[in-house]
């Protein structure tokens, strides 16, 4: 395909939304120009189907609830009028708690004001405030944000020594949804603690985000912490960018948390449209279903060019992995799932796997994330007439130009700038295109019962190494081996789980297990001491 | 498979490397036993070729160089007696320079002394000492590290922001083999303004690590920067964690890099073994050829339990993908070899892309991290005999079970603890598990021709930019649209790049270009103004 050829296919299939300043270009990907036409009846009943989930229907049917993300940032569409005045006047609270905070109208224990934010969440409750966080903050901020999204204690250990002295001035807001998720439970146990430490309440520095009733929501209560503000069950941990989970710590941080629902308002206005050709979402949506043939063959490879951005991929990952990555489709018939999605940032990432792209398996396509105005000040030239930008510019279009050259594909969003209205807006298309490629395939979007078999794996080991602890410590007498162990505690069975949880127990001084080595690890002999 | 099998089968395939703290599990893949008869042949080719690499072998053949990067910890291996004097010099003048640095003896233009470490490299020049400074860094460094790894210019002020005053206090250390890499040179141009626009002389903070002769050692020599280390045409990039390019920010850092080439050196002892069944590098190596039958068919998953070892995926994956990456194999045959690396940490990502990888399509292989020490000092319980790092592990065998009984592949490396010389040993390991798959595919794991096409197309365009700007200049008269001026500088096939250059250059006010829009974006007019 000549050039002057490409330019036409270009210009005709050019998405352009002038109101949210971003374009969508589909043209190298490569699907026949019947091909839209092929999928008309199947996109339409797509279209109508997030019609009818944005009315209230209960689209997460696995656990009967509504998926109601989109009325986060437009509560006239909410169902009823409870939830609209829910969600106003979350927004409304939240708002007024974030300038307390910064005006010193609530103040911590000791000094005179908060100064840093320190987020305790997981997954849907980390990623999307991470991502807002690294998207549109900076030194100037007016608190600065930290997060905790683990269960590691060396981790947790850094982030503590990394507050150090601060952490009189530091706000926590523990976020988690079903307000009982171990990771971020048990980082709070280790948070609060660190503030017992240092002669300072928990409670007067903490905020929740949580569901009504939860156990995180009846400690905060209990406890009297400076707030706490609702999750609710019809917005899934992924989605949940556009409520308290993103607002919060985005309005803590200063930004602006009205220009970022706004963003989200337009696109979704637009993402609505019928004709999927002046949809964007719909496009996506499309393109995702004609690379993959509507199984994911093909994986997603994120490339944004702006360092601001890095964190979009593993966004998406969790957006796109955890909604269609399912066992079964609607009909309860396996279809093992799923659309893999990774990156970084260009042009990083091509002094990276960029090669493999080029020359290797050709087995993903690109999804190019392009801002055109580089930055807030002018810039001075690298070489005669070329600047910093410049250069971004012409190796983001010179990587799509060789990946095109050797048949992969590629889309490319276009941002006329990146603040917080065009980051809701790109929030807003990517949740919408996910929602549409999940009706295209007929999977539900809004449950991950593949997330339950790891936890409930995980509590069998806590309960074995709980068992055996007990074992040994009444056996204090004699060292015995893993297999000793496990049949001393009835489970034969699970001897590899037994010794797994043993060496642990044996390289960390805190349940006062020793091991004595006398040949192969796996015979390695474990007394309590 | 019952877990007593699994106990046995686990037992006899587990690999234990006392002396370097490290074990490998790969009982979790399903091989059956007699496939390491049937790869006995290759991959004792596989390993002679290893050796004949360190012996000095020009195995990198497309550019004609040897491929030294085990002689870097174990300089008395050098094929010849200069390699080996430049390595020891090397480490002991970066270790001098380090220590004059820390104890004032070269100090900033003002101030008492250097407390930060600025960074600037992309690629194989960034992503080993990103790794190294994450993994075993904190706040408790001598000198705290940042970096710069692109060409955008807002993501440059940022971390110029970031640095504020403390600039004076900055040691810019430029990292590029070639010494003209367009995104590192441009970063470096901005970074230098900065000290200017502070009244403070650039090459008196400023350190090169590059080729000799390059363009940047010219430079660094001629304005007499403080010091300059070499990069040697026998190390690659992405195997360049072990050169100055990851022991000098580590030594500036404060970290323990003899500990680091110690932990590298002793695990290329045992990767040395000719036995595949006592080299948990070529263990490695041949399940990565089981799980994609030798051409990558799925995709490899890290997954380390450890915050500190986020990044490891994103260095595996440059590690891998653009050693494994190629068009064709050694005879020249076309193959579109590879094998994706993608993952962050766990527990983390079981919120996240985990309900995908359990449930989900079957297109994957997990390598899990484990490491058993969970922090210096003892920890507290969460829950009575249940410590945070009690949980971690039961999240790794839980999710690795949930995974197996699902059919899903996986290895674990386990760690007894994480420090310098773990970090140094991992490295290792993994260099030579692809060092070593590469021999079992047959190809060239030490060049990456594919990077040159983007470079080339990117050039292309500045070059048209050049001539569009000189063009728009001398007809300030009129606005045309991109059709038109493409025309003008005769290059009508290439109307879609003169397109997006003007949209670019419309957005930024570097270049006085304004644009003038009538109808669609693409029918836009632009003017010089």
């Amino acid at each position: 395909m000549s050039t002057p050829a490409l330019w036409d296919r270009f210009r005709r299939h050019l998405w352009v939304g002038e109101s949210i300043g971003m374009r969508l270009d589909i043209s190298r990907m490569k699907f026949e120009e019947s091909y839209f036409d092929s999928m008309a009846a199947p996109i339409e009943r797509a279209l109508r189907a997030m019609a009818a989930i944005e009315k209230g229907e209960r689209a997460n049917r696995s656990e009967n609830r509504m998926v109601g993300h989109y009325w986060l940032r437009t509560p006239e569409l909410a169902p009823d009028e409870s939830i609209r005045t829910q969600i106003e006047n979350t927004v409304r609270q939240m708002r007024e708690f974030a300038s307390k905070i910064h005006d010193g109208r609530i103040r911590p224990q000791r000094g005179d004001g908060f100064f840093v934010v320190l987020v305790i969440g997981i997954g849907g409750s980390a990623l999307g405030p991470q991502l807002v966080a690294d998207a549109l903050g900076g030194p100037e901020d007016v608190m600065a944000v930290l997060f905790l999204d683990n269960t590691d204690p060396d981790g947790i250990d850094r982030v503590i020594a990394e507050l150090d002295e601060s952490l009189e001035q530091t706000l926590t807001v523990v976020i988690s949804k079903s307000g009982g998720t171990a990771e971020t439970r048990n980082a709070m146990i280790e948070v609060a603690a660190a503030y017992k430490h240092a002669g300072l309440s928990f409670a007067k520095h903490a905020v929740a985000v949580t569901g009504e009733g939860s156990e995180l929501h009846r400690k905060a209560l209990a406890e009297k912490w400076l707030a706490t503000f609702p999750m609710w069950d019809w917005v899934g941990g992924r989605t949940s960018v556009t409520s308290a989970v993103g607002l919060l710590p985005a309005a803590l941080q200063g930004l602006d948390v009205e220009a970022f629902l706004a963003g989200a308002r337009e696109c979704d206005a637009i993402t609505r449209q019928v004709d999927p050709q002046s949809n964007p979402a719909a496009l996506l949506a499309l393109m995702w279903h004609h690379a993959g043939n509507g199984h994911g063959e093909k994986n997603m490879v994120v490339l944004p060019y702006r360092d601001r951005l890095a964190l979009l991929g593993r966004y998406l990952q969790q957006l796109v992995m955890e909604s269609i990555g399912k066992a079964t489709d609607r009909a309860g018939l396996v279809v093992e799932q799923g659309l893999t999605v990774f990156g970084n940032k260009g042009s990083t990432d091509q002094h990276s796997f960029v090669q493999q792209l080029r020359e290797g398996r050709n087995d993903f396509f690109v999804t190019f994330v392009n801002v055109l105005r580089d930055r807030a000040e002018r810039s001075a030239q690298v070489e005669p007439d070329v600047t910093a930008g410049d250069y971004l510019l012409s190796f983001l279009y010179g990587t799509r130009a060789a990946l095109a050259e050797n048949g992969r594909e590629s889309c490319t969003i276009t941002l006329n700038e990146l603040n917080a209205q065009r980051l809701g807006a790109l929030v807003a298309l990517l949740e919408r295109a996910v929602g549409l490629y999940a009706e295209l395939i007929d999977v539900n979007a809004y449950d991950q019962p593949g997330v339950e078999a790891g936890k409930k794996a995980a509590a069998g080991m806590l309960e074995l190494q709980r068992r055996l602890l007990a074992f040994l410590r009444e056996h204090r007498e004699t060292s015995r081996t893993a297999e000793q162990i496990a049949a001393g505690v009835h489970s034969s069975d699970e001897v590899e789980s037994v010794w797994q949880i043993l060496e642990h127990l044996a390289a960390n001084p805190d349940h006062g297990i020793r091991r004595i080595q006398p040949g192969a690890p796996t015979e390695a002999q474990y007394q309590a001491m």
